[in-house]
C-alpha cells in the first residue's frame, strides 16, 4: 500500500486539520467530538442543514460546508458511519430555533446512526426532519443497505435543500423540497479498479487487469455484475440507460447530468463519459440544462465513475442555480 | 490498460467536445486547429492571455479559460506540444489590439513552438510577449528540458497575469507581473505510480510496490531519486524542503501555499500533506495566507503530489484575489 499518509488511524483527523487550515474563511473544525462547521455564524431563524457518513468520499461531505450548502458535515472513520454523539452535537451547532434537517445516504450504519441521534436532540427540544437519499439504480438492497444506495445525487440534494434554508425556508418546506430533489435523481457507477482503505491496507476487492464492476457501490460494493473491459461509450450506455428508464425520461423533459469521478480516474476521461452520455439524453429528445463533471463523491483512489441524473423543474432548477460557496463548489453571488 | 476512453487517437477531442459542451457559457472549442477560447467576447483594448502545451494535465490549460485568466488555450496531444498552427489561430483570436502574452512551460517543444507561432503573429503585426514558467526545483535539467521544468507554479502565473489584463494593464505591464510571479514561485512533486499515456497503452516507467520517485516530473520525467516508500509528512518535508531554501524564505514572509494532486490521488491525501508543509512553513515563521488544495496540473491518473510556494506581496495578493470565472477556478465577482 502506497499512500501519502502517517499513522493510518490518523488519516481522518490529519486531513481534517489540513482541510480546516486550508479553509478558515468558509469553515471550522471542531474535535470534541469530530464535526466540521460553517465559520460564518448563520442568521436566526435559519433552518440547519447537516449531513455526514463514513470518510473516503472527500469532497463530499466537509467540502459542501458553506454558505448555500450544509451547515456542518460529521465525517466518521474511513467508510464507517459517524456515531450519534458527533451528530448531535452538530446538530445543535446547526440549530438556530427553526430546526435541522438530516441529509442521510442510505446505508444502515448511517441511517440508525442519525436517527438515534435526531432522537436525542427531540428530546432537547430541537426540532429534526431527515431526508434518505437512495438514488443508485444499480441494485435493490446491498452489502450495508437495506433498498437502494445513496451515492452523487446526495450532492444535489444538499445543494438544493441548502438554497432553500439559506431563502428562509421553513424545515417542512426545506425536507419537501430535498425529498423532492431526492425523487428526481438517479445514480449508476463503474469501477475499474478498488481502492485500499487505509487501515486494511489491501484492495477491498479484487478485479482482474481485463474487468469492470458495472453498478459498484462507493465503499467498492458488489453490483450488478462484472465484464469484460469495453470503451468508453459502451460503459457509459451501461450506466445511462437505466438512469434514464428509472427517471422515465421522455422528450422534452429537462435534466443536470453529472459525471462524477470515484477518485482515481483523470478529468479528461469523466469528459468522454459526459460527451455521450450527454448525447444519449440528447438522443431522446432531454434537455441537459446544468452540467456537473469532476470528483464530488469519491471512493478513496478508485478508478471509475458514476452518471447521475436529476430530472429538473423550474424550482428545482432555481434553487440549483442559487449561490452557493463552499470548499468544493462555488458560484457567484 | 482500462481507461474511459474509446480510440486511443480520439481521446483528446473527445474530452475537448465533452469539456465544451458541459461548460457553454465559459468556453467554446475551435476545431480547425483545435483550441479552447472564451465564449464571452473580450473587450477592445484588453491584453490576451494564451497558454498551450501536451494534454494529460486537465484541468491545464483549458479549465483556467475565462474571465480573470486566459483567454484562450491550446491543447496538443497527450504529453505532446501543440503545432505552431493552432497557437497562431488562438494567439488571433485572444488579440483585441492589444497584443497577447504567452504563458509557456519550461520544456523544449512547447518553447520552440510558441517561438515559432510568435514570429508568424509578428510578421502580422499583432504583438506577443512571452513568459517561461520554469518553477520546479527538482533538477536542472530534464528529459523534454534544459533548465528547469515548468510545472504547478503555471496556475499562478495565469491566474495574477489574468487579473492585471482584465484590469486593463498593458502588454509590457502584464509581461513583467506574469514574469515576477514566476520569479516568486517554486513547486517540487513525487510520484507513487506512474501513469499511461493512451496511445503507448502501457505505463511510462516502472516504480515497484514500495518506490516512490521523488522531484518526478510532470510526464514521469525522473527527479531527483527513488527511495524506499515512507509517512506522508516524510515525503512532505522532502518536497518543501527545497522549495523553501531555493525561495530564501524567512521568518516575516508571507506565502500562497498550493498542494497539487496528479490526478489519482484522494483529496484526503492531499490535506494530509497540506498539513505538513504548512506546518514547516509556519515552524520558519513564514505566514501562508492563501491556500490551494486540488488536482489542478496533472499527470493522467500518476498517484503524487506537488508543493507549489509562491511568495507572496501586496501586489501579487491582491492579482490572487481578483474575481475569476473559469471551469476549475471560480471566485466570486
Amino acid at each position: 500500500m502506497k499512500k501519502l499518509i502517517n499513522d493510518p488511524a490518523n488519516v481522518v483527523i490529519e486531513s481534517l486539520e489540513g482541510f480546516a487550515d486550508a479553509h478558515q474563511d468558509i469553515v471550522e473544525l471542531h474535535t470534541d467530538p469530530i464535526f466540521v462547521a460553517r465559520t460564518a455564524k448563520k442568521p436566526a431563524g435559519k433552518v440547519g442543514l447537516i449531513s455526514g457518513g463514513g470518510s473516503g468520499h472527500e469532497p463530499l461531505h466537509a467540502g459542501f460546508v458553506g454558505f448555500g450548502m450544509l451547515d456542518a458535515a460529521v465525517p466518521g472513520h474511513v467508510f464507517t458511519s459517524p456515531t450519534p454523539d458527533p451528530i448531535v452535537a452538530a446538530t445543535k451547532e446547526a440549530d438556530r430555533g427553526a430546526g435541522v434537517l438530516h441529509i442521510v445516504k442510505n446505508y444502515t450504519g448511517d441511517v440508525l446512526n442519525f436517527e438515534t441521534a435526531a432522537e436525542l436532540c427531540e428530546a432537547e427540544d430541537i426540532s429534526v426532519a431527515t431526508v434518505i437519499v437512495n438514488d443508485d439504480v444499480a441494485v435493490q438492497d446491498s452489502l450495508y443497505t437495506a433498498g437502494r444506495r445513496g451515492v452523487a445525487g446526495t450532492v444535489f440534494v444538499e445543494k438544493i435543500a441548502g438554497a432553500a434554508a439559506e431563502r428562509g425556508d421553513s424545515l417542512a418546506e426545506v425536507a419537501r423540497i430535498a425529498q423532492a430533489t431526492n425523487d428526481n435523481v438517479r445514480s449508476m457507477g463503474v469501477a475499474l479498479s478498488a481502492c485500499t482503505v487505509p487501515h486494511a491496507g489491501k484492495p477491498s476487492f479484487d478485479l482482474s487487469e481485463t474487468e469492470i464492476e458495472i453498478g459498484i457501490g462507493i465503499h467498492g460494493e458488489p453490483g450488478r455484475h462484472r465484464e469484460a473491459m469495453t470503451d468508453a461509450d459502451g460503459i457509459t450506455a451501461q450506466l445511462t440507460a437505466p438512469v434514464i428508464d428509472d427517471l422515465k425520461l421522455a422528450a422534452g423533459d429537462k435534466v443536470a447530468l453529472m459525471v462524477n469521478g470515484m477518485g482515481g480516474t483523470p478529468l479528461s476521461e469523466l469528459y468522454i463519459v459526459y460527451r455521450h452520455a450527454r448525447k444519449m439524453l440528447e438522443d431522446k429528445g432531454v434537455a441537459v440544462e446544468r452540467s456537473f463533471v469532476g470528483d464530488y463523491v469519491t471512493s478513496l483512489e478508485m478508478q471509475g465513475c458514476s452518471v447521475t441524473v436529476l430530472k429538473l423543474n423550474d424550482e428545482l432548477t432555481g434553487l440549483l442555480d442559487a449561490p452557493v460557496n463552499t470548499v468544493a463548489m462555488r458560484k457567484g453571488m
